[in-house]
């Protein structure tokens, strides 16, 4: 069988067989980044017009792009409606926006680590990725600038509100400092914000596009982190340069986004219903990161360093002695833990060992402690193995 | 702004163009393939599980896959519920097909029409199209035979039950043909049934994927045609050696299809409830269908010549004087017509003139008549011009 190119570059997902070994009701995961279920909203259908059953428009829906566009200006973002594709979930983003700037050769540059699932996008179209180290307040300036330098990435692909897997959130000054960067070299941004809602300890963090001046960008959000993921409703908004050629791949990919979701979705943008459900969801989010961080204190404390998030679903842990985390997976799924190792968010994994991501929104508070106790004996013996 | 290679290739899509002037009340458009606003079933949302809420599988869901595979095995179609793919419209699976098997130069073999977005969606990714004229009951055997001694497809891409646009239904000798030199070649098959249940004149079209002993294969279809396509669930059946690929691919392209429409699916597939809503709608496009063959008697009968469709949604006339139909859209769309021109549907457009692709579920029946005389009187004007 004759495939493309591309296909020697697909991974196999190591994301898809963690979630399918956590699926089993006896593992406690702190591997996937699902909403708690307790937490999804009840949602009702019955007013939804019979119309949402035919072919809708590629862009979205007039009134959703309408409020997606409200909701950013009032963080800062200068953006019309016109300016806004709604998306099948925001992975879609990262597909339109591979489709639209990679060729096997062309450099785009990410944070160090990133997201998995953005690495793999990338590298699946080809890309030559260059990354740049990533510190509790957002990434290296000076090596940012050393990037830009030497290399002409097509765009930079940044989360820089409570970053998956760092949990990272950019300071103010290194926001500014990264928007005069790729004003500067006048390279196009793609920032990703899946977790801004999630925010559980107040602090400024306008997005990095409403401080560019010249370079052109790409912002991209979702639904499925405070409303439901089952709905596969996200949004991109471009610059006016991009977007008529991110809505002809839309349109080539899937024609358009499901529009009972996008109808959904509307319902609570902007909604009181909407404020108040976020509101518990932080509050909710905040209990479990600050259990977590009770637990962890107790059984990680002499095996890693870490920083509590503020946000996000997840914490970045540091081993003190590093070793391969992804050798952990299978004695840890042996006691019934699953967990996500840190090589693969890295353009280089075997460079970059000793991280563990622990999502904190899924496993109950009650066992906890006993999931972390577990995973903290498995490190144990793996290290004792390495001394012996 | 340095983009891709691919974004020369990416056409500016007529289809939503012509479907956006289409858009204004006051026209007559033959130009679309949407179902009939009276036929869009009522659905009822209120026993959808709240677990539909969450992230679910890349695959789709468990149960809907069974149901596919079922409904394809009584077609024919040997497979089983691991070999289901559930997909966000079945223009997906064209996207997903072209990552597959599409390099810059990748030659693939289209039926000559083929259906537009199909062609565009391959081009995109660079292929070098073949195509193979259709006649009445389907591809000229000779003239495939001849391509794929000549060529190496990685893929046959085929419509062959009520294709868009040409709407011929091949016949039960040239599916056998067809499959049989797909496996003599070796060639992956593509099959594509948007149509298949929308059949008004009964005869025997098992699907070619079910001739086949050798060559690898996609099916795909769709609940847009039948159910709601705002629903946005396609669903394509693979070869195990194809599936793995696919699924990453899918994973890759948006996480998975949203999976409140995939709940509604499956609350009508195989069901009596669908059984019924099928047979009304046959018996309503029927009727449509046979307006439309009166119309065009009264006012195409010296114009152009066409075959009566035996299912789908359109008809294909061909002009007894050719002209290059896309010069007719401006004067249409003046006179309130929309239609869709049948050059874009030929690899090489400029080689084909003088086809047109109409319409029949769309306009009521009562404006039908008017629609068409207007339209065959731009028509007549044109080539009067080209006389004079």
């Amino acid at each position: 069988m004759a495939f493309s190119e591309r296909v020697a570059r697909l991974k196999s997902s190591l994301i898809r067989e963690i979630l399918a070994a956590a699926q089993r009701p006896e593992v406690m995961s702190f591997a996937g980044g699902l909403p708690a279920e307790p937490m999804l909203p009840k949602v009702e259908w019955a007013e939804m017009p019979a119309s949402m059953g035919q072919y809708g428009m590629s862009e979205g829906e007039p009134a959703l792009r309408e409020a997606i566009a409200a909701e950013a200006r009032a963080l800062g973002v200068p953006c019309e409606a016109s300016q806004v594709l709604i998306v099948s979930g925001s992975q879609q983003t990262l597909d339109l926006a591979s489709k639209l700037f990679i060729d096997p050769g062309t450099e785009v540059l990410l944070e160090a680590p990133t997201y998995l699932a953005a690495l793999q996008a990338f590298q699946l179209f080809g890309a030559d990725c260059i990354g740049v180290p990533q510190e509790a307040d957002g990434p290296q300036i000076d090596a940012l600038r050393q990037r830009l330098e030497q290399h002409k990435p097509a765009f930079a692909y940044l989360i820089p509100t409570f970053q998956n897997p760092s949990a990272t959130r950019y300071s103010e000054a290194k926001r500014d400092a990264v928007a005069a960067l790729l004003d500067e070299f006048g390279v196009t941004l793609i920032e990703d914000e899946p977790y801004r809602e999630l925010v559980f300890d107040e602090g400024s963090a306008t997005p990095i596009v409403s401080r560019l001046r010249k370079a052109s960008w790409i912002y991209t959000g979702t639904l499925s982190k405070t409303l439901l993921p089952g709905l596969r409703v996200g949004y991109l908004i471009a610059t006016p340069d991009l977007f008529p050629y991110l809505l002809r791949l839309k349109q080539s990919a899937d024609l358009h986004t499901n529009r009972i979701g996008q109808w959904q979705a509307l319902q609570w943008l902007g909604s009181e219903q909407y404020k108040g459900h976020l509101a518990e969801l932080r509050a909710f989010y905040r209990l479990r990161r600050d259990a977590m961080q009770q637990a962890l204190l107790e059984h990680f404390a002499d095996l890693a360093d870490w920083q509590v998030p503020q946000g996000g679903l997840f914490f970045w842990l540091t081993l003190k002695q590093p070793l391969d985390t992804r050798t952990l997976l299978n004695p840890a799924l042996a006691e019934n833990v699953a967990f996500m190792p840190g090589e693969p968010f890295f353009i280089e994994p075997d460079r970059h060992p000793g991280h563990l991501r622990l999502n904190f929104s899924h496993v109950a508070p009650e066992r906890l402690g006993e999931g972390l106790r577990r995973l903290a004996a498995v490190i144990r013996q793996a290290q004792a193995g390495m001394a012996a």
